[in-house]
């Protein structure tokens, strides 16, 4: 009996398309009715995740809207909205598949890979402050590289823009590859796109680097949840 | 206040991705909070359109999660499926805007356009048969123009792939094509997308007509509701 995914999403909206796209072209079919039901609930009136503590009351709504609605697990693609995830977690009755275990999960899977253990981290200020990736990989062989304040502040906006819906006119592409050109030449050929709206700058970053989509990985695992 | 949009989706899910998009891109925004609150709910396991009768159940069904869900309103990417409107509605209390009408409405408005009043109208044979377009346009200027029995096949086949996610691959963009120019021969430069896989391949499209994406038209019309 296939499963039917709940996405709490809207953080941005570019984002949820992205995993809703991707779970459609991640799922093997012949027909329409092989696809599995997915309910988006699409809530971009969530406050920014900047705002501490304020963003939550209105997560718990959506998952609980999700749930009533006939969800049977619930995904977030929104990285830095994790940092509720436990309170969310706690008020519904449904498994809650965080993106950042997926991610940490495939690539502790896939360890061989990997040519040394150094990540750079693709993530808002407030992902990064909140050390949600770096907790996640504490035990783990890996380090996790944060990039410097000044690269931060241009990441940052370069995700701004994303959720503008600047991805090709997005103004700081080349700054992001200067940046990742600098790493590339001190070793480090991975980055996590730990933040929804880095995935869909992907194909504009030119450096020679491997590109860990969480987005994509979220949307597998729910494929193969639902299935 | 905002209005939430409640989309009835998965007839194909492409499309339904289609729609959040248009929406998504039709909506001025400075930020993730100025986007609209969108339920949907992606259904794939409705009964194909072409079944008669059987689809009626799970589109209820699904209108009526939409309802509960909290949509304001409900929308539909999926044209053949119109053919229950009248059935849905009776057991929904929100407005159901019909793709069909909104894509009439669109071109009685803009009737300076247009250089002759014969449209094409590219659609599944179930949506031709029940008359959904012939009878929206009936008593209005507009004469549509129905594809002979060969070329409906092509047709039919064409939306079969993009259900199965073949876009740019699709094998059948050819031989539409050739069709489009034989039309545009006879003085037709106007062709309505009335399936809601076929505008996914309007990009494709060579021959030099007016292409009516009643996708595209529905979403401009969610924005304005829902603002």
């Amino acid at each position: 009996m296939s499963k039917t995914i709940g996405i709490l999403g809207g953080m941005g909206p570019a984002a949820t398309l992205d995993l809703f796209n991707k779970i459609i072209l991640n799922t093997p079919v012949q027909s329409d009715q092989e696809h599995h039901r997915i309910i988006i609930y699409n809530n971009p009136k969530i406050p920014p995740r900047t705002q501490q503590s304020q963003p939550l009351p209105e997560l718990i709504k959506s998952a609980i809207l999700l749930e009533k609605a006939g969800a049977d697990f619930i995904i977030m693609p929104c990285n830095s909205a994790h940092i509720w995830l436990e309170q969310i977690k706690a008020v519904i009755h449904i498994p809650f598949y965080s993106i950042i275990e997926t991610t940490v999960e495939s690539i502790l899977s896939e360890e061989e890979a990997f040519p040394n253990k150094k990540i750079l981290l693709l993530a808002t200020e407030t992902t990064i402050n909140n050390r949600l990736y770096q907790k996640a990989f504490h035990h783990t062989p890996y380090e996790i590289i944060i990039p410097m304040k000044e690269e931060q502040r241009i990441i940052d906006n370069a995700i701004k823009e994303v959720k503008l819906g600047k991805i090709s006119s997005n103004q700081y592409v080349k700054e992001l590859n200067r940046i990742l050109h600098v790493y590339k030449e001190i070793g480090i050929s991975v980055i996590i796109g730990g933040c929804t709206e880095i995935p869909l700058l992907f194909h504009l970053f030119n450096a020679d680097m491997k590109m860990i989509d969480p987005t994509l990985l979220l949307a597998k695992l729910a494929v193969q949840k639902a299935t």
